[in-house]
């Protein structure tokens, strides 16, 4: 599978507010949107410095896996987005390489993006998602 | 302190050519480069998909904080490194800011670039890098 690049690198934060003016204040980062993904049950602000952008994510209710996380190991970086043409696409070629799928179908994420996620397990430690616009 | 941009996503793993290999057959991710960082006891392999890139660190030994890192909880995302056109000037804007710096001068990375540090209390949770090529 060939990824076009990061999409974003997606951070786990108790309070949405505070991190969006600490990036700001510290990096110069500006907000581009956010909104609540009502599937992951979280509130999302998505970030951008130059052509990067970064997702910090915060529970709604504690049933969010975001909040099971932050009990876990308290706040800090959560995932990897990478972008592909197609998400469907690109999860069944994840599959074909014996990649653990934690979304055999994309559902949508922020802005009405396209989204899936794949287990840590299988990329060292690293929850990475597949994200496509299209 | 307006960074240019998220200069590569770190990434600490027990096995480097494992974990080449992963991201490679995974996301189609090319090798950039590889070396050790002296400083960090650490060997890198940059890996660049698109304009974005990961970094990806193992251990040389147990002295290294990235050791110490995957004893304690295993391998996964170990830092965001953003771009800055100059890390001293980064390094006094964010001390002005109150953030707390692990590094107060820049030192060599990897391809010798100049980077820094600043502790995740600072961030959030995550630890942050800045980096400039200048």
């Amino acid at each position: 599978m060939q990824a076009r690049g990061i999409h974003h690198v997606g951070i786990a934060v108790a309070d949405l507010d505070e991190a969006v003016e600490t990036y700001r204040r510290l990096f110069g980062a500006a907000l581009e949107g956010r909104g609540e993904i009502a599937g992951q049950r979280v509130e999302a602000a998505s970030l951008v410095l130059g052509a990067s952008r970064v997702e910090l994510v915060a529970p709604l209710d504690d049933d969010s896996a975001v909040a099971r996380f932050l009990d876990r190991r308290g706040p800090g970086m959560h995932h990897v987005a990478y972008e592909v043409d197609d998400v469907q696409v690109a999860l069944d070629r994840l599959a074909g390489e014996g990649a653990r799928l934690i979304d055999e179908q994309p559902h949508e994420g922020l802005f009405g993006l396209q989204v899936a996620f794949v287990h840590p397990d299988s990329v060292h430690g690293v929850l990475a998602e597949v994200v496509s616009s299209g």
